[in-house]
């Protein structure tokens, strides 16, 4: 580590670490006057950069994610490219089921799988359900990076929610219909409800761990949640999200909390009386009817479509204008309404970051 | 052919078909006083049925498609099985996409695969735009079908619409996230145009002539609008869809049609204004919140969780009861939210139906 950078401690004063200069994005989110809208992208740090290619290579993904030197150096590379508000940390989502004893192997074409998914209810008895010192490596990067990023802006934590980690367990690698999951639901809903429960706690821990660690706001990717009907979303998942933003929310009152609910569509209502302070809205919807549907406490993210960004710059910055119009004056954050992809071009990305600073707050 | 069953020809004369006993469909879309709600379900024919598994055994998918006696035999399967009150012909998507030249092959784990997909406009240039007789045994298969039922429920024929088989054509197999699409619609607005115009005049003259052959009610299946935003939707794909309807409209004014919207949760105000009679929605909505939006001139289809159907039988009755509950008086038609799976049991299909023809309309 940095001679500059002291020894993390579970009770580190967070006062000690570099104060922050850029404030825009905490402002946003307790709703006080903006100059311009906060912004930053999903998957900031990803394969669309030259530099996060050349850092990731020859390391094996997974060991990747626990080291902490690499994925500080890739969460810094956006940020030392685009005049971002906000970084977000380079983990993974498949950290938590890993440190729950599930083998996963990357395979070529599928992405991250699991060797053995979930089969039935006596699988779950094999699970690890504490943290233990296994995730002691993603903090270091927080640490770390909450140092190395001096104060520029404030950094992110994540991890992936309940429904999106059960199927990906369950299903074995990309989940799509999801319907092995949906057996669970259906035939062994006891088990399913102990499985989400077990999600439920170790996120909530972990959340709270990057916190301690130095995360300035944490958000949950429920990316698969679009495959849900309501009736499931309300017996199973919504009463899993509420009390995971409520243990968050109980130890770091001050720290931010965000849902990124892709593809749910009849959930803002009840998100936005949940204890998450953001609701990171995806490209489907206009974000004047989201607004118009969780009132005016909860601050929105998102949203530009962003295979936009494959377009020309005119087309950017015109859909660009066309949301921010619609996002009042405080209380939104401008991101994507999902991650960058391998295949866009960064030049690009500048494009919409620069309508965002041009923007004009009425 | 059957010696009972009379020549096929581009006039003939519908009332030499066996006269339809069971009206339940179409008097729910023109609206008319229901004993009970319809009922049918997308994919009724499909491997969840031995008897299926059976018929198609040994022959080539996209062979079968073009056998009329099996085609014929499969769709009338489920129709012995289940007190269904429609049936909808076996065919494929992939029918129209074959004719414009585009070669299919079935992988393994992966489903229908072009071999050659679309990469630059010059490739729409190769692709051919007329039907000539190419699809006459899909029509064959509808003929002998109409006569075969007898009468004992309507015969309903489908395609699937522009942005769906857009979305195959140039993917290649399962369109994902349909970037590669998004790449032509964001840098190729004109070419993706253009290939929509392609589709959507087949995919009308498709209709009409299945129509024509006996079909009495045509749907169009829009199984992967949910990866797009509104933008595109409105700019590329609802006039094709309008377009499509009108067109059917046009050339047969007493036949209804209907659209099958997956995952896309703005459009319905949009198609309810459209000359679609019957909007089918995926299990994600509660009918009363759709109903609302799309008033009372349109016909609602469904919307059952597929994947309830994995459930014991009290959860399909609770869910049947709870669904039609909210579908009115008329203008409904029971059916899944999509369509059934390989793994899905017949007997629970029977329990819903048993439900539907429960349920006491008020």
């Amino acid at each position: 580590m940095d001679m500059n950078v002291p020894t993390r401690t579970l009770d580190f004063d967070h006062a000690k670490f570099p104060p922050l200069r850029n404030t825009l994005l905490l402002d946003s989110v307790q709703g006080r006057p903006l100059s311009r809208f906060p912004v930053w992208a999903m998957r900031q740090a990803g394969r669309y950069l030259e530099e996060f290619k050349a850092s990731r290579e020859g390391v094996p993904f997974f060991d990747f994610c626990h080291m902490p030197e690499k994925c500080c150096e890739v969460t810094l590379q956006p940020i030392r490219r685009f005049d971002f508000d906000a970084s977000i940390i380079f983990s993974d989502i498949i950290v938590l089921p890993q440190v729950m004893g599930m083998e996963v192997e990357l395979l070529p074409k599928v992405g991250p799988s699991f060797t053995t998914p979930l089969e039935t209810e006596a699988d779950l008895d094999g699970l690890v359900t504490e943290l233990g010192d296994s995730l002691d490596k993603v903090y270091d990067a927080i640490f770390l990076t909450r140092h190395r990023l001096n104060g520029v802006v404030p950094l992110i934590g994540f991890t992936g929610g309940p429904w999106t980690l059960a199927t990906y367990m369950i299903e074995g690698s990309s989940p799509g219909k999801c319907t092995k999951t949906k057996q669970w639901v259906f035939q062994r809903p006891d088990a399913f409800r102990r499985l989400i429960d077990m999600l439920a706690e170790l996120i909530a821990t972990h959340l709270a761990n990057q916190i301690t660690a130095g995360a300035q706001l944490v958000q949950v990717f429920e990316s698969n949640l679009g495959e849900l009907a309501s009736e499931e979303f309300e017996e199973f998942i919504l009463p899993a999200l509420l009390r995971i933003a409520e243990s968050v929310k109980q130890k770091h009152p001050s720290v931010p909390t965000a849902i990124f609910p892709r593809g749910c569509h009849f959930c803002f209502e009840a998100l936005a009386k949940s204890k998450f302070d953001v609701i990171s809205v995806d490209w489907t919807h206009q974000l004047k009817d989201v607004r118009a549907r969780v009132g005016e406490q909860v601050t929105l993210q998102g949203n530009l479509e962003p295979c936009a960004l494959y377009g020309p710059d005119e087309l950017i910055r015109a859909r660009t204008e066309k949301m921010l119009a619609q996002a009042g004056s405080t209380r939104h954050i401008a991101n994507l309404g999902w991650g960058m992809l391998p295949d866009h071009d960064p030049e690009k990305l500048q494009v919409f970051v620069e309508a965002v600073h041009a923007f004009e707050i009425k």
